[in-house]
């Protein structure tokens, strides 16, 4: 936005046709990005000797280990010391109360990279693709296992978007159930298939890529845009262009591109907020044995740009105070020299 | 928990019957509150003199104003300044790509009370009243009107739970939708009520008080207790005894019983997690012409004692580390002198 010009309030509802959820975008005082990035990642300095990942894969048996040429460790993903889903061999359902539980059967890794202090932000494509390939791998041995529904793979950076590590990690969880948060997307796209003979996720991609507004990179198989329904501001998602309801079934190609991608999308992010706290994490269809052919994994990056206060926390229904599209003008950094 | 007692590890998953959502309770560390505490409010100081709220009653027509015997403003209701939510005369469906969208029409306002610096867990028993007061006042001068059919009524304490300014206010947000949230929830409780009769939240509250475990605090009219199925450590809810699905038809000594309640339950969180930020909302039955009397309304408060990260963000489930029963132990203040 041109400085000097004063932006007119409004603030518009708008229904994500996957999730059915509600957000608001409202827009009141012209923003810019720094008024977005005094919620600045916390820098905590711990010392690689002090670090408890830095010497991880030689104090604990890893799943998986990858390793450069000089036989040194390059990323490991090791089972997670305090996990929220354990490993086990019967599910007990039982009713306390009013209430159904279960115990929280599954997996929970920690997929750890060597350096201590290399974000994602200064990685190499090569670099992230190496990430990309432990995560794939990773889905695909745990997928077929009993009582794995649903893989969540996710990556918290800073303090502020819950990591309480800082060395480099991301994490995934291999989970029992399919929560209604996760069913409703399915529906959603279903639902949009069933009426349109159209995949949700292909209608909403071509319809940015023709409005060009909300796009923010692109290569040949993937684009980074920030959605017309974000839930935050500075929201950003990573489609592969073709319809694809399997993330696992991505080929090493993809995965060179999607790195590429995501290593873009992470570094603006970077540069324009100036090194915020952020999530990413992956939507894919779930590995319960049922068809999800019409769904359409992705990405989605968060960075930390605002709190979930008591409207949020009460409705479910997320404000966000930039619009998409100068989110991406932004993103695509048009306005540096 | 006896110093020196070691807590095996267990989590477990919980499946609110009104929400219908999943929550994961993983405890691996024995918890004390000093854990949860770390997220302490952080305090900003903001002379009065500086303080836009501190003088807004004689710069602004409030739509509601408190005064006491000699004539000075105890509280006021204004519209909000950047409202999410703008009072119109028409609403505006408009399909935009893929995405339904209208204007977010409808009320936001800003309750404040005179104090620049006193909080409610400093407060007496009438002055919380005196909040409820103005709460009931403006949904009921709302609830009836144009474009509403759902009042969301909330407090945010601290900037970590999302407050821009630090003078003590709550919000109300009179909104033209009801989100698939709250449809959820509606939906549960009826889906209850016609399965065994009775209102679910009765069966919790009940199943509560006979377990006694998860009880914070009661008086005749309220019980303040940990939901089983706690989204965050420390959440705290509040609920009529008397089945109600009407928040606005609270009566007077009601308000009072309320008001102790509510002032009980954060002067708790106050002293066992060292003044934290919060959230607390209202969650009743929408104004929306439908009868929903198999609703309960009450208030939920969320101290901030986690962060949203990228599982809770990508699958919806939310994680918390310490179990609800001890959190009513910490906040029976059982354990204190």
């Amino acid at each position: 936005m041109d400085k000097g010009q004063v932006e007119k309030h409004y603030s518009q509802l708008r229904l994500d046709p996957v999730s059915n959820d509600w957000v608001v975008i409202a827009v009141g005082r012209a923003m810019r990005p720094e008024d977005f990035s005094k919620n600045k990642r916390e820098k905590i300095d711990v010392s690689e000797a002090d670090c408890v990942f830095c010497n991880i894969a030689t104090q604990s048996a890893p799943v998986l280990e990858y390793k450069n040429e000089k036989d040194e460790w390059q990323l490991v993903v090791i089972p997670n010391k305090y996990p929220a889903f354990s490993v086990g061999n019967e599910l007990r359902k039982e009713q306390q109360g009013p209430y159904e539980t279960m115990n929280a059967i599954g997996h929970h890794e920690v997929i750890i990279i060597r350096d201590h202090k290399k974000t994602i932000a200064e990685m190499s494509t090569s670099e992230v693709k190496l990430i990309i390939d432990a995560y794939q791998s990773r889905y695909l041995s745990l997928k077929d296992k009993k009582f794995v529904n649903y893989i969540s793979i996710f990556n918290n950076y800073g303090k502020e978007a819950g990591a309480s590590i800082v060395h480099p990690h991301s994490q995934l969880m291999a989970i029992p159930i399919i929560d209604p948060d996760l069913n409703r997307s399915l529906e959603g796209s279903k639902k949009y298939m069933d009426k349109h003979g159209q995949c949700v996720h292909c209608a909403m991609i071509e319809w940015d890529i023709t409005d060009k507004k909300r796009i923010v990179f692109e290569n040949k198989e993937f684009v980074v845009l920030c959605p017309f329904a974000s839930r935050s501001s500075f929201e950003v998602r990573i489609y592969p262009k073709v319809h694809s309801a399997y993330f696992e079934k991505i080929d090493d190609q993809n995965k060179q591109s999607l790195a590429e991608a995501l290593r873009e999308a992470i570094q603006r992010i970077f540069e324009v907020l100036g090194d915020p706290a952020y999530n990413f994490f992956l939507h894919t269809a779930p590995c319960d044995g049922g068809v999800h052919d019409h769904y359409h994994w992705h990405l989605e990056i968060m960075p930390k740009t605002g709190t979930w206060a008591g409207f949020e926390l009460g409705t479910g229904i997320e404000i966000s105070t930039l619009e998409p599209d100068k989110a991406a003008e932004f993103l695509r950094l048009e306005k540096n020299v």
